[in-house]
């Protein structure tokens, strides 16, 4: 492939998830004398995992470090040529090279490359609002967001949070703060909280958020942050109503950082994100992988690319870029929307398609919902469960599960994860041979529960 | 089907999960005027958790009468004819009808069928051994047997307790016992614990339940149950030891119930139990269906017919066996042979086939054994798992998986289980989309970490 005799380049453009762990698998095909490799980071830090972070702020994770998978040292030790704090500003394609800038000196170069990884990640959607930069109000994607809140949490004069979103960051930050003594305020666009659950379902996310002491206000946009004369943060304000806050944490979602790519001409999908084929190979370009937040991926329920940024999808495609740079083969063949999330002790799950998603793309379902609990009745510990369950009009084929509940209803999803992944009919789930013990669930599971009231539904029976 | 102008008459053989199940599901389907439901039990309660006593007995669920999903009169408030104390002694097949007796009473009457469930369930193993039938040696299939068993520890001299057997029965009974604040011994013929495991998993198990304070005895077979002048067992021999003991629990596991069948000249398979069709019909008998402990089942990966005495199946295969015989279409696929149990803290799940299962039915296998944890290494609680995995050589696909572990290691099981129904391979199993949050998995579940290992053991790099 490459014009070079010897040893070939491998420039990967960003050091979290992805870019590193296809950085680190590439190492391991492929040695020093074969392979180059050489890592730009605009940040700090290396391989951190950002899902933790509203655990380190709300102090189950005592420290910063801790959430460090991977030191910068240690990827220096084997021999990978990480530069921190370098920022590639410019990809030149048709010349194989890149243009990095040291972020302390503003000294720039150019670097060429036989192979590239863009591995940018993910930026957070920043309101255009006033006062969304006052001091008080957080992001909370890098480790240095999260200790910037730290700092402020913990200086705070006042004990009033407020929190702009209740998608996953959102939710997860309000346990956070309620953990920091907070009272805390959610605002939300939506009709519910968690928009990736259906709004049936979403309704007991909110119910259950209020039952925790969370202030929950739903179907509302920021209009403005306020600041007072030491012009920090003191309220937000929505259309309808001003809610004090010490503190404000926006948790509105992020989007792929692309403006690398778009520049550079190479392929962008609906969502913005960089699209591949199923080696995560830039659409067109032999030589240029691309993985974790800062694409897009093939949703094999919908058949349709999604944008899910998520760091279990940022290391599988990591793992499967570093396979094919470093000589190997490995794919990966796209995802069917699992998420899993926690507030307190309710328990939020989600995988396949929502109502909405289902119609989008043109496929007619029947939707169930059923109560269960999470071991048999009788077991000391058994808690409430509900599962909505989408099966396609007359195939029968799953299309989705939603979980809430206590313990055991996260990672249940699984089971429809697979099953969604192998295509079974929700008559096919019926007959799954799940683990029973009157300790971990029902003898028959709330799963199977569900495919069997979805199954009922598809037959007309 | 029926000679009979008008209402049939199903006749059902055991009023337990599998019978009550089906005759539930019928009554659903067809109402009284169409469909007479007799139900013959010997004991003296219906629908009840046998998988529960162990928690019952061991303190965890107050009441017997917990247990009981479903009370006689609530069966016969639904027109099924259901007749306690009552035991089938006969089955006349070409007559088609079955002999009943009256267990107080003695008395014995005839009574003629259209259509015929047996659901006679399963008979624990009792040791041919001296002394076995003493007072103080307890098995636990039935309620009787726990309040006995119940009455027994209450009574009970001394606190020093004996389990035969380390299977799913006698581990649970151990750990009851622990709560009941007895010192206990376990003896056990086989190599490790948990013989539904391979020996290197069984022994995590051991090791685990030693750190239990539990004495664990392997590789020994009990040669006599020893009594005292009163006649009350006072300590269970084998042929190198003796081990003092106020109470005796055999958790030897139970056998098919199928004298009754056996005598009517009804195909049996290997095992003992009845062989049925995809419909639980027994086979070559177009009205007559059987299910639960007392029935054969198709294994999914071995291909093999395979006993397997558990409460979730009855309760399938009484829900496809009702459906059937009250004129509707169902079937029982198979198993992939799930199993989920717990001591104390200690999870254990299996699924699929073990190495020696492997072998016997001719398939050559990778295996594969890693450790990980149950939560992201830096939340709080995580736990170390370890996940055992093995995949049939050159096809890659999934045979088998093991899990022993702390919280959440039992269910994780249940990816493995759809992944066997829906046969794929280790490799496609690497991306599956399984639900990541830091609370419940690292961002590699364990599960994936196995089946990386175990694919790159199948391709041989």
């Amino acid at each position: 492939m490459s014009m070079h005799q010897g040893r070939e380049r491998l420039v990967v453009v960003g050091g979290d998830a992805a870019g590193m762990s296809a950085a680190s698998q590439a190492r391991r095909l492929k040695g020093p004398e074969e392979l180059e490799i050489v890592a730009f980071e605009r940040g700090h830090f290396t391989s951190f995992s950002a899902c933790g972070i509203p655990y380190w702020v709300g102090g189950a994770v005592p420290e910063r470090d801790d959430l460090i998978a991977r030191t910068p040292e240690e990827h220096r030790a084997r021999d990978i040529d990480l530069r921190l704090r370098t920022e590639v500003t410019e990809l030149d394609v048709a010349g194989r090279r890149v243009r990095a800038r040291d972020v302390e000196s503003g000294a720039e170069s150019w670097m060429s490359y036989d192979k590239l990884v863009i591995a940018t990640g993910a930026r957070p959607v920043r309101p255009e609002l006033p006062g969304a930069d006052a001091p008080g109000v957080h992001g909370v994607q890098t480790l240095d967001d999260g200790q910037a809140l730290i700092d402020t949490l913990s200086r705070a004069k006042g004990r009033r949070a407020v929190v702009v979103g209740a998608g996953y960051i959102g939710v997860e930050m309000a346990e956070a703060l309620i953990d920091r003594g907070f009272e805390v305020t959610v605002v939300n666009r939506g009709e519910q909280p968690m928009s990736t659950l259906d709004p049936d379902m979403g309704r007991l996310v909110h119910r259950a958020m209020e039952g925790l002491g969370i202030t929950m206000v739903n179907g509302t946009e920021v209009t403005k942050i306020l600041t007072g004369a030491d012009g920090r943060v003191r309220a937000v304000a929505t259309q309808h109503a001003e809610y004090p806050a010490d503190v404000v944490v926006l948790g509105i979602g992020v989007r792929p950082e692309t403006a690398l790519a778009r520049a550079a001409g190479l392929p962008l999908g609906a969502h913005g994100g960089l699209l591949t084929d199923l080696a995560m190979r830039v659409r067109g370009h032999q030589n240029i992988w691309a993985g974790g937040d800062c694409v897009e991926v093939l949703n094999l329920v919908s058949g349709q690319e999604q944008y899910v940024p998520l760091g279990t999808h940022a290391n599988k495609h990591g793992q499967v870029i570093g396979t094919n740079a470093g000589g190997g083969y490995a794919t990966f063949p796209g995802v069917v929307g699992t998420a899993v999330s926690k507030v307190c002790d309710l328990e939020i799950a989600r995988t396949g398609l929502r109502e909405k998603d289902a119609r989008r793309v043109g496929l007619e379902f029947e939707a169930v919902t059923i109560e269960s609990t999470s071991r048999a009745g009788y077991y000391p510990g058994a808690s409430p469960m509900t599962v909505k369950m989408l099966a396609e009009r007359r195939t029968g084929r799953l299309l989705g599960v939603q979980i809430v509940g206590r313990e055991g209803a996260a990672k249940r999803v699984d089971i429809a994860a697979v099953a969604l992944t192998a295509r079974l009919t929700v008559e096919q789930m019926t007959a799954l041979d799940l683990g029973y013990a009157p300790p971990f669930s029902p003898v028959w599971d709330p799963v199977l529960v569900a495919a069997r009231k979805a199954a009922r539904k598809v037959r007309g029976s």
